[in-house]
């Protein structure tokens, strides 16, 4: 059974700090226990009371008559470990830990959160928290939370699951998410999460059968195997996962780290990584809910295009220009089925958008043939309907109700929804049928946007694979020349060049090379070269490469007078091509990662560069490279050639497979340039930057 | 008085059309009229009856016993010209034709609209419509309108006006407003736009005291002059408009112009026109309602710059990630003011945003102290206070009504926000303090930030100025040479070349010059040397040089056997600077605008180019250029020199002078590249296209 399930599903549970006054927090709790629904044995445990809230109490878990499925602790911090103590000795194995007062207030704190998680540890017990909101199942009437929300809200129940690790974070989800009707499977806040943590809560929740859609949060995360297993899970079996990780700025990322004391990496690897597991990461709760919505309801569209048919002209760009931005394509509907279509409306306007002009409303029945040939004129994974306000108006929505039911029977695969102002009774009449109902027309079709790229993900999802540790470098730092080696034995193809002691050695060089030549200072110490002018390109003849050898030497020195200089390279100057960046960084929770984007000012300037997990197979490598703008000018740039994509793909795995079999003692690995040609690609330079205590080389 | 108020506040009015059966648009507008409080007098015109929904009926508006303040058309089109002839005949100077069949269905209504257009002029009417859905004025009781929303809901008085193109999209602008709470002052749809547009409309708005906050939204413009200064006039008297303009992508645009038949223009061009203006342009009906919802309430921020009080650390994040990418610092407190705060609640943590921690739920007396801390320990223009389910609870929350008072009494020039679940009562109590309330903690910080950017919006709203009109230069093409001589004259700095016409005299000039040098093509026919390979770069002595004229004759003549060839200049080659993009183009609707962008991929990579109207003074030029990425490469870029931005400011004022002056001739310029240096800048290149009939030169 899952750890979790007696979290969430219990069929007895002891409420360790139990109170009769419900202002306090075990008052609460005990109060929505007893009143909200819940059908098994409640515990109330009570030093000094027999009797709370008119059930009676113990004044331990030792005490009870049975060993309760699980326990909610809401003691003040210092009394938690001996309230531990006395679970496990009755055999409790499913705690969760309320009461806050460890590692969040710093000071001894931390300490009782370290010796918490060890003594559960210790028996074997499985534990939630400390400093954690408890759980919640609606449809089991069980509300195991002191949430201020449930004295005057009661989230109804569904197939949502919620796993957030902030309490008040998940109960604003589940509060906002029953307001619109839309019910929750189980929810749960993992807190400070000394055991269990949101990855599991997903894990749960992926084998849950009453959930049907996972909404999670994150502020901080310390297992990151965890999480990617449990993401893969989910889309694995197509459960759709809808997730937020906040500190996506450095204030906010500064901000969690106070709050947290979890690491912040940088933000784009974590796109990359929910990305790659099949999980659609979403920037407001609310824009969290509306995809749940259409997911719970609605089958997510197997294509990313989308029909709209509209009362209103006007309503219809705005949903086309939205479904461009949000990535649904809008295509224009074959002659035959417009004919169709004016067939029964003569006077509907455009191709799609199809306007139908507020001429319909007197003409309801149409509808039904108007989107019919809708979904013949075109690939459509999707269709809205914008209908004013129709939804308000009981005596004529009935009128097309039967519209949308034959559309979904026969269109069963395609996602179909209505927006439009409407009241309560036909938004559910609507959802009964597996239509998705929307006011505003932006959020409606960012929602499709969204469960339509959730779709693609699942489908594109596939494990990182193992990759076997190879046997240690050995260095601790590596010149240019070292560097390059390395990664050219790794199958990265490499400049040819050559390292030269004397001008008389590189003109030597550079005569058997033919020219132009490029030239550039070889040092250790000297990592950046262009800063420097270290670097000479368009050497063109024996005379400037003797004297390009006296300045780039004269130029080190100057700028640099404790480096120790190796000599120059010298290589053949290439030509044609773009410039790119490949490389590898070492994430503090995901590990090795691979980067790409276009060289110059585009990485730092707008930030345009990508990130996957490494290793690459070919396939993820395709999509690392189209996830740039740089996929752009590899495609031929103002009728220039098309560039070798497939040498870049190539030295992309090679360059994972590197990181990854060296994770131990690789810290990172740029090369830049990484220049693609017309035929082929090859570096042009490259750094490599060892972890601390690797290596023989000098300590970096 | 301004021609739109007797069509918002007619003391009179006749519905022309009116009908018995509400289910006509005719029968509809009257009940409208009759039903929902308007005090004015009814005229129902109907030709055969003389009683209609128990008013006394008249066959026409010329048999009224007196002359209506408006008229409200609902006849079928083919009727309309008899009516408006009627009204012309009884003094009637304000009419509405809520009738639709002109235009937008093409044929002869086209015809026929031009033909009501013009007799609207003739007899001295001010018209809107046809095709409109009329105008509501819900402080007067007045619902001039069929719209199918007031079947069910009629909107709540207020301050925010609504000014549409489009009526469903006004009507469900106002629709959802009611929904909210959001009262309106006047709307109007404009339909057709005969006579009145939605630039009208808006000066309208602006003049009116009863509006507060201006909502727009347009799906095509033709009176590019009307709208500026429209918007103009509302920054100047600092009513806050949200405008939307729909057909911003190109699928968008090709549905708005199949739909309105009006000019797509280049989108980024109305963006510029909409910011210089002093106008936020919003992408959904949502975002437009929230912003104008906060400028209904509240202050707008007076600086961008937020703090953030949270009884959740993990949504305080999640509002500082939101604040940063709205645009909104997020700045940390002084230690005095810190201490402040930790002096009344010890466990609050952060610097900003201040996780209060959930125990502030018990606390709630501190609030005010925290609040007014926040406030002296940074220069903030908007507080949030994210308050969980506070608002809910009306046991709990007067507790802190207390606080929000007082901080909007010691600082009434900042916006303060309160984010919570909330019941309607807590948040009209809330919002007759002038707090806006929101449930979405994302939506609460954009809307803010909205009102923010349109304060800073208003204060820098200026008119462009007036460019007297230059002596025609009688040109109607320009080679690169005589674009150069053009610009020069202008007062842009042009790099020093030469045109050549043999290879001795390109080496002579090269030698002249110094070395290296740059070579290119000249003819009139190759507009775009470098896609013929027309352009060397890094010339570096006399022979190169002879060959390269060779080189660049032979490429030209082999790629464009038809050119005839002047050529080829010779100049010296420029190392260093940035290169930039300046130019300009002649936007169908708004006229002369300057764009700048980087040079290379950036432009067309990244569409990272901002465009201005033309002529621009230094500010607008600034801004211009602090609107693209390219402003931080002038700032010296990874250790390099700033450049020389007070040069790149000059040349971008006096090419927009040139282009402004020379209006009826010039279509565009393209100054790529333009090299922004160290020290001073210079034009590489130019190309001068004029419009089609100008000029002494080829026809183009």
């Amino acid at each position: 059974m899952h750890p979790l399930e007696k979290m969430f599903r219990p069929r007895s549970i002891a409420v360790v700090g139990a109170s009769g006054d419900p202002e306090k927090l075990g008052g609460r709790t005990l109060l929505h226990l007893k009143e909200l629904g819940y059908q098994g044995r409640i515990y109330p445990i009570n030093v000094s009371a027999t009797e709370v809230q008119g059930l009676p109490a113990w004044p331990s878990v030792a005490d009870l008559p049975e060993t309760p499925d699980s326990a909610l602790i809401l003691l003040p911090a210092k009394h938690v470990a001996k309230a531990i103590d006395d679970c496990a000795a009755k055999g409790v194995k499913h705690v969760q830990v309320l009461s806050s007062g460890f590692a969040e207030e710093g000071g001894e704190g931390v300490a009782m959160q370290a010796a918490l998680a060890e003594q559960a540890r210790a028996h074997g017990i499985r534990l939630t928290g400390p400093n954690c909101l408890g759980s919640i199942s609606p449809p089991d009437g069980f509300f195991g939370t002191f949430s201020s929300l449930l004295a005057t809200a009661k989230p109804p129940p569904g197939s949502v699951g919620v796993a957030t690790q902030s309490g008040a974070y998940g109960s604003h989800i589940y509060a906002v998410a029953g307001f619109r009707g839309i019910g929750i499977s189980r929810a749960i806040a993992t807190g400070n999460e000394v055991d269990i943590d949101v990855a599991e809560a997903i894990d749960y929740l992926v084998e849950d059968p009453g959930t049907r859609v996972i909404c999670a949060s994150l502020e901080g995360c310390s297992n990151g195997e965890g999480l990617r297993r449990a993401l893969l899970k989910a889309a694995a079996s197509r459960k759709p996962v809808i997730i937020m990780k906040v500190g996506s700025t450095e204030v906010g990322a500064a901000a969690a780290a106070t709050h947290t004391g979890s690491l912040a990496g940088e933000d784009r690897v974590i796109d990359a990584v929910f990305r790659e597991c099949g999980a659609l990461r979403v920037s407001s709760i609310e824009e969290m809910l509306d995809v749940a919505y259409v997911c719970s309801i609605a089958p997510l569209p197997p294509v990313a295009s989308a029909g709209i048919v509209s009362v209103s002209g006007g309503i219809g760009v705005l949903m086309a220009d939205a479904c461009i931005e949000a990535g649904l394509s809008v295509p224009p509907l074959a002659t035959e089925a417009l004919d169709a279509v004016r067939a029964v409306q003569p006077m509907a306007g455009g191709r799609n958008p199809i306007d139908t002009t507020a001429q319909l409303a007197g003409r309801l029945h149409v509808i039904e043939t108007i989107s019919q040939s809708m979904m013949g004129g075109a690939d459509l994974g999707a269709i809205f309907f914008y209908l004013a306000h129709l939804g308000r108006d009981l005596r004529r929505f009935p009128k097309i109700e039967g519209a949308f039911l034959a559309l979904r029977r026969n269109q069963p695969d395609r996602t179909v929804v209505a927006v439009m102002t409407h009241i309560d009774e036909v938004r559910q009449q609507l959802e009964a049928q597996g239509v998705p109902v929307f006011e505003d027309p932006t959020r409606a079709v960012r929602a499709v946007a969204g469960a339509s790229g959730l779709r693609r993900l699942q489908t594109e999802a596939q494990p990182i694979p193992d990759v076997e540790q190879a046997e240690p470098l050995g260095l601790g730092i590596a010149n240019e020349a070292q560097a390059k080696a390395l990664i050219a034995a790794a199958g990265l193809p490499v400049l040819p060049e050559h390292a030269c002691t004397t001008a008389d050695d590189a003109a030597a060089v550079a005569d058997r090379l033919g020219y132009p030549v490029v030239m550039k200072i070889l040092s250790d110490d000297i990592p950046h070269k262009t800063e420097i002018g270290g670097v000479l390109l368009n050497v063109v003849d024996a005379g400037a490469v003797r004297s390009g050898f006296a300045t780039l030497m004269n130029r080190a020195r100057s700028a640099r007078p404790d480096a120790k200089l190796d000599g120059v390279l010298v290589a053949p100057m290439m030509r044609g091509g773009v410039e790119t960046i490949i490389g590898t960084l070492t994430d503090p929770v995901f590990g090795p990662m691979v980067m790409f984007g276009l060289g110059g000012v585009a990485v730092e300037l707008f930030r345009d560069v990508a990130f996957a997990s490494a290793p690459l197979m070919p396939e993820r490598a395709e999509r690392l490279i189209d996830a740039s703008r740089g996929a752009t000018l590899l495609k031929g740039w103002r009728g220039g050639p098309s560039l070798d994509r497939a040498a870049l793909v190539d030295a992309l795995c090679a360059l994972s497979r590197f990181a990854a079999a060296h994770r131990g003692e690789i810290d990172s690995v740029e090369v830049n340039p990484f220049l693609v040609r017309e035929s082929g690609a090859c570096a042009l330079d490259a750094l490599i930057a060892f972890k601390p205590g690797h290596g023989t080389g000098k300590p970096t």
